[in-house]
């Protein structure tokens, strides 16, 4: 497969350690940071080395390794009492992708389990939620893929690829899959401010893959969506509702709304470990607020006039009756609501 | 009045020069390009030293005095001859602004009727451009001012004022004079990609005001319009339709469109000079492509993978109907169509 995921792991577990790739530094250099503490990983995740709700949940699960082993070597009696505070920190990190506290509770169920040395079980236990979040990707991609119809381009918002993720992607998986058995001709990307993940991240992922992308300032995607030329907007999400309200990159919500008046079908990409069934709607979601810097400064210098202030979501909601498709690892929930959710979350698979 | 259009002018006519503020350098640097060429004018407002635009329409007039002192100093005999190149040249420096045309056929009506030393009479002409661009911009304040209602926020997008105009501002003067009768209490404004003239110019601007302003991402305002405290989209316009279709700076559309489905309601502010009455709709008026390294470089650094494609139209479309209110130094057009826009045009003011 000549996909990215198999050259680029933003997530590597290597020599007893954690190694991220810091997508902070990307396109330009490729540069991983290795870290050997939970409060490290913690750090991180919080400055945006790895961003991406299950890349972000991936990693804090290697953290809870790092933590374990660190807690147990200072005192094997007392290192699950330790733990807890590495296991808040990693929770603190941020608080909108849902994965991140799914994945904690994974390991804390394993935590409960263990008697002897942590590590090896943990472990196991981290690579099983990278491996399934993968296996996940392959499954949605197809999924994804059966949805698209007849040949045509798409849209696609932030970065949902091998770097936000255990690899392959979310709603880059299906774009992947798409364009793999031809119904996806070009992939158009918002750039994606502040950060720029569709600058720096898709338009790098997808270049590697030879897939034509063309980028497009967050603004202009009305006038695309109003030529006709992408029949599907694709997105990913941070954090799913038990009613189908979906919590995305900042941006999400105006495109879906975009999508909707021009008739584009808006699809939202996401395995159920990113679906909260604990918030009935989108509104009780946490939306991180970050720093009002991402927009006063550009490249550490001042762009704005001293003064001026600056609001700054990281993330916004999407209300379910945008979404056309909720393509998921377990199936497809065609216009998601309450009803549909539960039993897409309850159902055996 | 302490206004930035009493502070700050965009356009001065100078010890026989004309000097125009590089906005390129704003908010950072105050520094004035001195032009003493028609070309260099053409050339100035093809590198967006100067946008806007009423303002480039204004510079294309004092452009004309250039040309016509140069063509004339050269051969008293052939100027009038002569001068059709710098014309040329002027028409040819942005597409989709149509009071660039406007201003430069008023100066050719008056080329027409000169007969001796052509300067005084054509700088007469373009300062009378610039006092009647500062005239509409204050009755086009009072009149977009009085369809606010009751206090709130309003959400705008590029800029429109002092720096975009002959003064005071379009979309900025209603803020401004709005503020003033105390019914605004808070200016969010679009960043505005990819040359952040939300970020670099709006805010400046208001901020010497003292207004009240918050920056955020393009892609955040249907969130931010979701929230219900903006009640009022305000924008300027590059060119308006005869059906009443209005090109203004990317993103305008897909603002357009997040507050129609918010129930909020979106206000045009141009002169009459902006209207032309030559293309019968929006689709008919030439958008402007920018270079793709606008969006594929960050202070001169790249910022995508090498291999990426960028769109980079510089405006867009938003259907007439979609427009609340079009104010104009003529009048208020609620809701305008072709008919109410050839009322507007042809009855006497």
């Amino acid at each position: 497969m000549p996909y990215a995921h198999d050259r680029v792991r933003a997530i590597l577990w290597r020599e007893d350690a954690l190694e991220l790739l810091d997508q902070r530094r990307l396109p330009g250099e490729t540069r991983y940071q290795r870290l050997t503490t939970a409060a490290g990983v913690a750090q991180a995740i919080r400055d945006m080395v790895v961003r991406g709700a299950p890349a972000i949940g991936i990693t804090a699960a290697y953290g809870v390794v790092l933590g374990a082993r660190e807690r147990h070597a200072e005192n094997p009696d007392r290192w699950r009492t330790a733990i807890e505070d590495d296991l808040a920190q990693l929770a603190a990190a941020r608080p909108t992708a849902v994965n991140l506290f799914w994945a904690l509770r994974r390991m804390e169920r394993v935590i409960a389990e263990i008697s002897d040395d942590p590590v090896e079980r943990l472990l196991a236990e981290a690579r099983a939620i990278h491996a399934e979040d993968l296996a996940a990707n392959r499954r949605m991609g197809e999924l994804g893929a059966a949805l698209l119809g007849e040949r045509g381009a798409v849209l696609t918002h932030c970065n949902t690829g091998s770097l936000a993720t255990g690899g392959y992607g979310t709603a880059l998986g299906v774009i992947r899959r798409g364009y793999e058995q031809g119904l996806i001709e070009r992939v158009y990307a918002d750039e994606t401010r502040p950060w720029l993940q569709g600058a720096r991240l898709t338009a790098w992922e997808l270049v590697q893959d030879g897939i034509p992308v063309t980028l497009l300032a967050d603004g202009a995607a009305a006038a695309l969506l109003r030529q006709g030329e992408a029949r599907w907007a694709i997105v990913g999400a941070d954090r799913i509702a038990a009613n189908g309200d979906v919590a995305n990159k900042i941006g999400t919500y105006h495109l879906a709304v975009a999508a909707r008046y021009h008739g584009v079908r808006f699809m939202v990409v996401a395995p159920t470990s990113t679906v909260d069934m604990n918030v009935a709607s989108g509104s009780e979601i946490p939306i991180e607020q970050r720093a009002a810097e991402e927009l006063l400064t550009l490249g550490g210098q001042p762009v704005a006039a001293a003064g001026a202030e600056a609001w700054n979501p990281s993330f916004d909601v999407t209300p379910a009756a945008l979404v056309d498709a909720l393509v998921t690892e377990r199936g497809v929930v065609l216009a998601p609501d309450a009803e549909k959710m539960a039993r897409l979350m309850t159902e055996v698979h």
